[in-house]
């Protein structure tokens, strides 16, 4: 058994899960996954309270401590393994790569709540709320001022791989999953992102699995 | 003119501006601030455009490099200051401190709606709704849990002040200005935050401001 324990939901929907799951894989750690399957949207059940103290996954233990929210548990991991450089090196990089971290993880509820995570499949013809359209303008901003001006020197947001395109990660699958219309800066990012070997592990590893969440499959469905 | 500006919103109603101003109070900073008066409730100005890329404040300007998200000013803010140790030192401590402030930047929706921070006032008898009433549970667990396993040392949640009481700050104020029952050990908590002379500060100030907000202030007159 692996020190390290990451405890996420079903790899399908769990996009708050993703997201360390990338940074630990990222950095090369050993660690056990134990998925703990969401029955639907929201429900804290009392398997998760057992092992995440606010009833949401992800959470990862280390021995006796148990660290949740996905951003912390990504500053842990890069804490943790250094030489993987999670977070940008030079110092302005690493204040707006923190900056757009956290803001996708305190926004974009428009978003999410329209365009669930659903790595299995590709759904079309979504009907587009304005308010989610104004999200996606703006991780297309986000993404687009990052490339430009920390870029250089690799495919991802601030060049290397860092916890700001683990974060991101989620985002790119749903703009695939239900084919969004991309500028080329957001589209070529979104190919970087979905060609990662570990991303690639994850999906296959998603379509082996059996859950099945009806008010997230039923999205785009004719009617509904 | 400081190297630091920080751009805030009205000092009585902005709880993300309050929490990396309590951070760069606490480092000994000096900065400047520029209150940016928000309209109503979510409005993203064309003045706050001007300043934040994500047309939200605060935001921190240290030269030509623009930082926003309270979160990632206040890891900003803990670098460029170590001295301040804003960050809990030992390893756990510092883990448990990262995942309770993300879960403050991430959650709490029902909490912050319901009982918006307006440090001017005391407001008596608002009907609290039940999921509101589950975001103050999960804080007082919170709370009690960082005191419990690492307050020795001090009145803070992990003994010394930390950015993880920075980004609870307003909801002690919250808690304050709406009257809400407490048990023991947060009662002592919200007492400790009131009585910081940076919160003093920020309190007096904000009585100076002219800026009223009707939505908020309508809060708890009967038949609102």
């Amino acid at each position: 058994m692996a020190e390290l324990t990451l405890y996420i939901g079903n790899r399908s929907y769990s996009s708050w899960s993703l997201r360390p799951w990338l940074a630990l894989k990222h950095a090369g750690a050993e660690f056990d996954e134990v998925v703990i399957p969401l029955r639907a949207p929201g429900v804290r059940t009392l398997e998760i309270q057992r092992h995440s103290p606010s009833g949401k996954v992800p959470a990862l233990k280390h021995g006796a401590l148990t660290i949740w929210e996905s951003l912390a548990i990504a500053e842990y991991v890069a804490e943790s393994f250094p030489d993987a450089k999670l977070w940008p090196e030079a110092r302005d990089a690493r204040a707006v790569a923190r900056a757009v971290s956290a803001e996708m993880a305190s926004s974009f509820a428009a978003l999410r709540t329209a365009l669930p995570m659903n790595v299995r499949r590709k759904i079309q013809g979504v009907a587009i709320t304005e308010a989610a359209s104004q999200d996606i303008a703006r991780v297309q901003a986000i993404w687009n001022d990052c490339r430009s001006r920390f870029g250089q020197g690799g495919e991802f947001l601030f060049g290397r791989f860092s916890v700001a395109d683990a974060m991101y990660a989620p985002v790119a699958t749903r703009f695939d999953t239900y084919g969004v219309e991309l500028d080329a800066v957001s589209q070529r990012y979104v190919a970087s992102i979905l060609a990662l070997p570990a991303m690639q592990e994850w999906i296959a590893k998603a379509k082996e699995e059996p859950h099945i969440i009806e008010a997230y499959e039923a999205i785009g469905v004719v009617g509904k």
